[in-house]
């Protein structure tokens, strides 16, 4: 199990007690599995991400993992950390600006907007970061 | 493996081979080790997803798979079909309409949009449609 920031118990944080600004982080080190897993289960098989002979020739110069998989990342923050358990995703802007491979560190963070109490739903701000090796 | 729709070559499509309008698709039946899978890579054990008995208490009475899963089948489709292997994805909008669930069949299509051939890149409009058995 993907379990390097894992808490023993999730518990979400309800409207009243999220203020502006609040943020939450996940991090995990990029490994082959989670290529592969990613791979397997999205069917995302392109070669840039799989194929090591194939991506020493392209313009990274080595595999990179999924694009998406950092997204799953923020879906997982908001999911289990901020605003946590029962979060409902209802949509994301999505930039992918570095390639991340083996051995990089990605964060994803998510920052409250705002607090709109009548709708019941909730703006946030959600970035990935990564850190090599 | 992701084998509904898999083929057992791919290939990519150049620029040169390109037209404004082509179209490509890829399809997947939602399964529970699909959503598992999903929650092992990213770590999302939002229990909106992988907690039937909290899931029946939600707006939805069923456990969903988490939306990010079906940015992957777009990433899958881009990278294996249109234009195929070696696509650099770089960005998305999303916003997820429905929820799916066990048993839904989601088509991810890809549709060109615009060939600019000095930048070398392509802009796509992509969505997933679901279908309820």
């Amino acid at each position: 199990m993907f379990d390097e920031t894992a808490d023993l118990f999730i518990e979400n944080r309800t409207f009243e007690e999220m203020a502006v600004g609040e943020t939450a982080c996940l991090s995990h080190t990029v490994t082959q599995r989670d290529i592969d897993l990613f791979a397997t289960v999205t069917g995302d098989l392109n070669p840039t991400h799989v194929d090591p002979a194939y991506a020493a020739t392209d313009m990274f110069h080595r595999i990179i993992i999924q694009g998406m998989w950092g997204t799953g990342l923020i879906s997982a923050a908001l999911g289990t950390k901020l605003p946590g358990p029962g979060t409902i995703y209802l949509g994301q802007d999505l930039r992918f600006a570095h390639p991340a491979s083996i051995g990089d560190t990605i964060t994803a963070t998510v920052r409250e907007k705002n607090l709109p109490r009548v709708m019941r739903s909730l703006t946030a701000s959600a970035a990935t970061k990564w850190v090599r090796p």
